[in-house]
């Protein structure tokens, strides 16, 4: 029987190896009363194992309140914990309580991080992974494996009648974007009902594509309750759309579960609320374990910020973010990570050199509508930065041989190269 | 039109109204180019405003990495931020990808924190609230309004075999307990088996209900896929149970509401991950929101911590949320507080006293199991300690008058009155 394993970020004013225990403990069989029962096979089946403890040399803290026994600097060390699937099987609430439950509120802690976690390999066959992933969502599009997918938002995010968003949509497809998406604040307005804004739309892309042979793949935001949520699908679906949208951390696992095994639309999951689970460097989640929960969901496309972004997220991070969405986990199809925030094509180098992938979806929005030559100008100009990253040029050079893109370094400032 | 308003805590290292407003334009219609049919009246009607803001004294930090501009102190306030029912109506993935959604993320902010919201009176009609609540839950079992409902929670946690969970069921049955529940860890184990489990201890149940009049609450854990709640859902009523328990944070808003709406449970909802969302007093989220949303969803009874426990949380945010759970909103009913984690006669003092209320769900472990007179004397001292301070007894008192509440003193401690 395998073990689903996972590594935290720990801080503790007493011994790591203690604390360590302690979330073992708390996170399976632990008690702390002698119970009817309570044999050592049972210990041994289901207790969790703490697997290795690797010290870290920045103690500091305490970075959290509430830690007992804090008398000058905290010690921080990485440590591996697992557990046997037979504790929750193949039930995945079961195992988020698990991974991410009580442990939180220890008080021996004053610091954790659930950093990543491997899954059993039994989940392999239980849980297909995404339908499309990073190569499927670029196929539906027809985008070449060696540039990335490029797209825009909806602005304003909230609005826009469905009229104003078709004749936007219909300038974003003149300009030959492949990808258009709703705001994650976006699914139903008072003056932009859904499936009115579906319909206009769709029509749009629908005689885009009978114009070009290429079919514009737009995520319309369909989060909602259950019930709402099938319908949408169904009306994106009859409407001959090809994507749908979800905000995770708004819908919760079961529900994205749900609709991600429909399996007909490829799936572009926001995640809307995750600077308050990553933000703050020892508590909550870092997105190597956040993307395998939605993964193992089904989600196809994920949002991972951008280089240089408009945000608080440093670029390293970044980096990790994306390498993670395209690192291969139980044979399932890589999923596309979504860079967005601030871009424009003078990111494409930085990003292109520091994760080696053309497997993206880059989302400009100011950098495709604000360019001096038009949407059609800010478009080519980031295909033209995305064709000079992969052929080894620098952001200068590009700027010379491509003339959309100089546009752009002019208009859109300071090289990030 | 009723607006939403949420009041936020911020710390940032700029100017707070200017931070405030970054806020309102990001979680709304918010965008950095002119775009065709962005209209005066568009702002007008979707645009969040700032409704106040109020300084507060303890300006420091940055207490997150990441926000521009920090130079020395950063600056605290609180906020409020309206939004127009026109934005989202009556979605609430799209309400919570609004309150907290890419707004962590803002790198205006060192510190971000939802507080509380109150939402559009709108919403009474639509969202009934929780179809027991406090009072319902009580009556469910015949617990006097006089005093709190006494339960406990099967331990070990995972591992046990229906027969040993059943058992233990028995055992706490005689003791004259009121309510019992499966861990947030346990769904089903490879050893216990859902269906097995309710069967074997609803079998208890019942025959103690034929026997006393008096049916126990058992509330078992179905968190899991929404066809696999379902169906453990319809497998409990069969059985004769009255309760469910979800863990709401690894469920997700869309499936708790599917569950809640069936209305013939009463849902004990637990906040398994809670921590990571709250431990840090500048990130995330604060309880009075967190039961807000739970309780739109309809779950009747919340988790909140208990006073002088075990993990983290100081008395005073206890308090507040156990206020927060009992607050009328909307008309609905007040959800019944979970109160658990190293609880025993003890805290029943300070508890009413900060309190007022028995409308709780007292819930102990070692309190009960480890009683020197057994489970039955744990549970009757439990009940004394609670008609002591609703008489106004202390603590010394109570433990002068009744016997086995005397014993718990001298077993499980100092006083915490």
């Amino acid at each position: 029987m395998s073990r689903l394993t996972a590594t935290y970020l720990i801080e503790t004013p007493g011994d790591p190896h203690a604390a360590a225990e302690a979330l073992a403990g708390e996170q399976s069989s632990g008690t702390f009363i002698k119970i009817p029962g309570e044999t050592a096979e049972l210990k041994e089946r289901f207790a969790a194992r703490v697997e290795s403890l690797e010290p870290l040399e920045d103690d500091a803290g305490p970075s959290l309140p509430g830690a007992k026994g804090v008398d000058g600097p905290c010690r921080r060390a990485r440590v591996r914990i697992s557990w046997s699937l037979d504790n929750f099987g193949f039930n995945i609430p079961a195992l988020l309580a698990t991974l991410q439950g009580n442990l939180y509120e220890l008080s021996q802690f004053s610091g954790l991080k659930l950093d990543d976690f491997d899954l059993p390999v039994e989940y392999a066959e239980r849980f297909p992974g995404p339908a499309f992933g990073a190569e499927g969502s670029k196929r539906l599009v027809g985008v070449e494996p060696e540039r990335p997918m490029i797209g825009t938002i909806i602005k304003p995010s909230v609005g826009l009648t469905p009229g104003a968003t078709a004749a936007l949509v219909r300038e974003l497809a003149e300009a030959d974007i492949d990808f258009i998406k709703d705001d994650e604040l976006m699914v139903a307005t008072a003056n932009s009902p859904f499936e009115d804004r579906v319909d206009r739309v769709m029509e749009v892309v629908r005689e885009h594509a009978e114009r070009t042979g290429r079919k514009i793949m737009v995520a319309f935001n369909l989060s909602g309750e259950l019930d709402e949520m099938h319908r949408r699908y169904d009306h994106i679906l009859a409407a001959g759309g090809t994507c749908a949208m979800i905000c995770v951390n708004a819908i919760g696992w079961p529900a994205a579960r749900e609709i991600c095994r429909r399996g007909e639309l490829a799936i572009h999951a926001h995640r809307a609320g995750w600077g308050m689970l990553t933000r703050h460097p020892l508590l909550g989640v870092n997105f190597p374990a956040f993307q395998k929960i939605w993964r193992l969901a089904g989600v196809d496309q994920l949002h991972v910020n951008g280089l240089a972004n408009k945000f608080w997220e440093p670029d390293d991070s970044v980096v990790r973010s994306i390498r993670s969405c395209l690192e291969p986990t139980l044979g399932w199809k890589p999923l596309l990570p979504v860079v967005s925030s601030g871009q424009w094509g003078g990111q494409a180098f930085d990003t292109y050199a520091r994760t080696g992938s053309t497997d993206l979806l880059y989302l400009a929005g100011g950098g495709i509508m604000a360019h001096p030559a038009g949407p059609g100008g800010g478009v080519r100009a980031i295909r033209q930065a995305w064709e000079a990253a992969v052929r080894g040029l620098d952001l200068e050079a590009a700027a010379r041989e491509y003339p959309e893109f100089r546009q752009s370094v002019e208009t859109f400032g300071k090289p990030t190269a």
